[in-house]
């Protein structure tokens, strides 16, 4: 009998077509979905599209975390629309104020053996409970919600260790900070990250969630805890003893890659500006001044993640002109902040208290000032995201972030001179599931609301049989999905809105991109770009506003994964260079060209890519599956579906 | 012996020039100055312009309540600017956190016989405390800052007589609604409300607040109450007892106009969109769904308007798709309300808690959805303030929006089937003091802190001798300060950035105005308006943003009075139709023309505008002082005051 691990016991109890091979596109059955406001509308409305009535998953939800500051009707009119079509499609809604979809999820819904798929990169926190949660671009999550099956590379499975206890002052962020020093935002990439061992013991299954959040920023597909004893206690303070399961690996299981961790050997760490996998021990960095810390978010979203602060500022004062920004994760964290005294703690020592939400994590206010220092205990800090441009925010963990608000400077929390405060988990909490929204029983009565803002998906054609066009803007490694279409209190509103939002793809990074596509004549134009391209974020709008303005195909090193699907999904080729050295020969401007594209796609051998200005030909390759090939002949999977129902 | 009224005895040991004669123009002396951050950022660089090195006030304090939002790097470089301006130039200094200006000005810094004036039109709120307190443009506050007097008309003071005591579920909120009822939005033009009698005694210091803030409202210099025992009271329970002095009428003091209110008569009342003048009895509309119920501002701030909203919702649910937008007042009221367990209880019931501050008050976050209805307890709704175009924003009391929140439709509070539940003010409460910032003692040391977004003052030239220019826009009666410069999440951060604001002058009203006058040739324009003109809001940048694209003259019916001073403050002329048949023979983009300009105005004859499109002529007078001649003829009040130093 074959002897498996946690990983290949949630894909084998799922899989409905391929083989759990490495690198094979496996087909998993999908019980429960997750979306946000941000990504969720446009879900709503692809799922609109395919004609049908209601969910076909076990559990969906829908959650409103991201779009929070109604500066006009556009958000509040986006709100009205995802709750008309929860009611109707047959989807829990959590409206405004509940709080940050996946430790909510956790808390709510999430069910050890399940699996989740979400159209939020950092889906993969569900991992903590033991269910095989990831994140997707919004159609596949609409596809989900429709009963079909999500298609991925069956992935390595990295067998991570974790033995021996944390040290004092060193915590769950810690570890994965040290799991991306190891790795970088690359490291993972194809790889599911399952953690094993007796290091769990130590950890919480809201620590397990901070770890599994953040493994997005590895690019992990996942990353998979058991569901051990912990998890059973977690639910039974949730009042859901009822939906644990135990799931272990089996005795002497294996892993694809093996690594240890011992965690008595970990200290506090921190990632520099501008990326998670820039991380360093603090004291190399410790003594700069700070302008900001910023605790909570999906990365630290624990109740212990807001009670050790508190009781880290008890007494003690943060100085002048330093912010202490305080973003509690949901309504049942702060009633139990509130209850507990702890809120009394940290607004006494100069806490600014925001809104249960994900606020500035996704560039929603708290932007730092120019050039200031800030440390956050957020899963990101790619450029820029902040709202600040050029900004320094550095990723730690909740007791460094405090200690170094206490200090005003990067401050080592061993360094304080304080005894490290024991956080124990209440058997029960005051659990608040009040202003969780039911489906309604009768969808056929729901009407959904419109406001203007919400505009209906423009239609895409397929790429012509051969296409010519120019390469509109040439890019480096590392290109984030927040650099290629911005979040933001600006944009966020607009994604409901592809023509409205397609005005601002690559504002950043190229001032002008969006007049430079409107002014073009022909059929469109390429993009090209390095290593890593579109890591980060789910955001779809990141191919489909592109797309919008007319991209057909991008040529690079390699490509985030959920953004290559993305691309796929709306009808846009992606190609990879077999030899790095013909990125180097292509400048912006020049004229490329594509023959015979589908058939060129359908034969599975290499492709040519014709550089007319240069008069120079490139071998190409691509990883399109059938299915994938099929989408690109349609113009877009929406068009496909369409034509199959 | 002259008896005297409580306003005149506050303006009587103020009085450096004129005479208490109502219509002269008077000067007084300022113990106190009030500045918020979104008007702020413009006084400390007028009175960085004015090269003094320190504030010549009693106590001056800087408030950080309005642009909260900081979604680049705008609004924490304004705070960072405001904070050393602070620290260099004198100033108490309250960041973001801390709170709304006026009832945190009322708890921690407000004395009894003193005069305040404040860059913000609410400031009138502090004549709960027996102070004379008034809001003006910031360049006026400046001055004050400096030294300077203020100058005013002498109001006539109305005595409003109270008698009786409130019923249940009727509060000051109400009170203030039956004044608006009576009075509209111009019906205090030029006047001071004293408030006296034996109803008094039910309305605690806080309650007088709300009544006094929306004074302004009904476009009244300033309301006033007696510094009696309930201000003692108050004091003391803020630990100021020391503060306290006892202020009140003589017996037999006399008042210019008489209104009597016998406050167990009222009922709970409601201001219909879109303007607080428009109020009814709620069973009026009573049974209309809404979409929001909103508490705080500084509007109704107190602990009791959170502590009733928790009680009655106590064991009770919000129902779903109503929004429960709870903002907390300041700080302090964050930690009692934790402390009290009355957040516990708001936020169990369905409360969506947002910071502390101005939100959705200032258009900062909160929007209604299109076409929905809002409840809100804040002081205004003039037409898309809350950011949703055509939006409708009610407002009421405390009690009213809760007990429509419950129901999810508006509904008198009486209607509840509730005991009315009782608060007691504590005796003392938890005094939070420790973010506001002391001044530097040395201000030598400190140096302003100005990033990208903090521009120097454009310089203005003086009006020319003749001046010859079209109208620009021609509008209707009631014009507020928020139609000429919009505030809102997009433009607030502009206001330490004229240039930039600029772009948005009229932009709800005339979409491309500010582009019309760019393109303008020639020495500037006119706007023609009807009756109160600028009415609303103190914020000078309606004044001072328009003159930068060319504003010259303004010929209406009557003015809001902060904005008539604002206009001559930056040397644009305001000039009154003698007879209202001539607003009417003229038309946006007729040529009008006024000869020899400064020397009619110094003649203090009426002045003849010239329409050359028309060939008609219309006399005009102005109501302007010789000071105020001086800064016309100057260019500006910042010129004048920059050739006499």
């Amino acid at each position: 009998m074959t002897r498996l691990n946690v990983t290949q016991k949630l894909i084998d109890a799922h899989l409905l077509s391929g083989h759990m091979v490495a690198g094979e596109e496996i087909g998993l059955a999908i019980d429960q979905t997750l979306t946000q406001d941000a990504t969720g509308t446009l879900v709503m409305l692809e799922f609109e599209a395919m004609q049908l009535d209601r969910v076909r998953t076990e559990l969906s939800a829908q959650y409103v975390d991201h779009n929070l500051f109604q500066e006009d009707f556009k958000n509040p009119d986006d709100h009205l629309f995802l709750q008309s079509a929860c009611r109707k499609f047959g989807v829990w809604f959590s409206p405004a104020g509940n709080g940050v979809s996946h430790p909510v999820h956790q808390e709510r819904f999430g069910i050890p053996g399940k699996t989740l798929v979400g159209s939020d990169s950092h889906t993969p926190a569900a991992g903590a409970l033991g269910m095989f949660a990831t994140g997707a671009g919004g159609l596949e999550v609409a596809l989900a919600m429709a009963g079909k099956p999500l298609y991925l590379k069956m992935p390595d499975v990295v067998g991570v260790e974790l033995t021996g206890e944390l040290p004092d002052w060193v915590s769950a962020k810690d570890v994965v900070l040290e799991m991306l020093r190891r790795f970088d935002v690359k490291g993972g990439v194809g790889k599911v990250f399952e953690y094993y061992g007796p290091g769990l013991d130590s950890l919480s299954a809201m620590d397990r969630h901070v770890i599994a959040n953040m493994g997005t920023e590895m690019g992990a597909t996942t990353s998979v805890f058991p569901s051990d004893g912990e998890v059973k206690r977690f639910l039974e303070q949730q009042e859901r003893g009822d939906d644990w399961q135990e799931l272990l690996a089996d005795d002497g299981a294996d892993y694809d890659e093996h690594v240890s961790l011992d965690l008595s050997t970990l200290e506090p760490l921190i990632a520099l500006p501008s990326s998670p996998g820039n991380v360093r021990p603090i004291h190399e960095v410790a003594g700069e001044e700070i302008y900001q810390a910023y605790i909570g978010s999906s990365a630290n979203p624990g109740l212990r993640d807001f009670a050790v602060p508190a009781m880290m500022v008890e007494g003690r004062q943060v100085p002048p002109g330093v912010s202490f920004d305080v973003n509690p994760t949901s309504r049942q964290i702060l009633e139990i902040l509130s209850n507990e005294s702890y809120l009394t703690r940290l607004i006494r020592a100069g806490a600014r208290l925001h809104q249960a939400g994900c606020n500035g994590c996704i560039g929603m206010g708290q932007a730092p000032a120019s050039g200031r220092n800030s440390l956050r205990t957020v899963p990101r800090n790619f450029p820029g995201r902040s709202g600040t441009p050029e900004d320094r925010v550095f990723l730690c963990s909740p007791e460094t972030a405090t200690a170094s608000v206490l200090t005003g400077k990067i401050t080592d929390p061993r360094d304080l001179d304080m005894d490290y405060p024991r956080f124990r988990e209440p058997e029960q909490v005051a659990v608040n599931r009040e202003m969780l929204l039911a489906p309604a029983e009768d969808s056929g009565l729901v009407e959904l609301i419109k406001g203007p803002n919400v505009k209906s998906l423009p239609a895409f054609k397929p790429i012509p049989a051969s296409f010519t066009g120019p390469v509109l803007l040439k890019l480096g490694d590392d290109v984030s999905t927040d650099e290629i279409m911005p979040a933001g209190a600006e944009v966020l509103p607009l994604r409901s809105n592809i023509p409205a939002i397609a005005e601002h793809v690559f504002r950043a990074v190229d001032g002008d991109f969006s007049q430079r596509a409107h002014d073009l004549q022909g059929d469109g134009f390429f993009i090209i770009a390095g290593k890593n391209y579109g890591q980060g974020s789910s955001r779809e709008h990141a191919a489909i506003a592109p797309r919008y303005l007319g991209l057909r195909a991008v040529c690079a090193l390699s490509y985030g994964r959920i953004h290559w699907q993305n691309l796929a999904n709306f009808g846009v080729v992606p190609l990879t260079f077999t030899d790095p050295e013909d990125l180097e020969a292509i400048e912006q401007g020049d004229e490329l060209a594509l023959d015979d594209i589908i058939a060129a796609l359908d034969s599975g051998e290499d492709i040519t890519l014709h550089n007319r200005t240069r008069d120079q030909r490139y071998t190409m390759r691509h990883d399109l599956s059938r299915r994938q090939i099929d989408m690109i002949r349609h113009g877009s999977l929406i068009e496909l579906v369409r034509q199959e129902t």
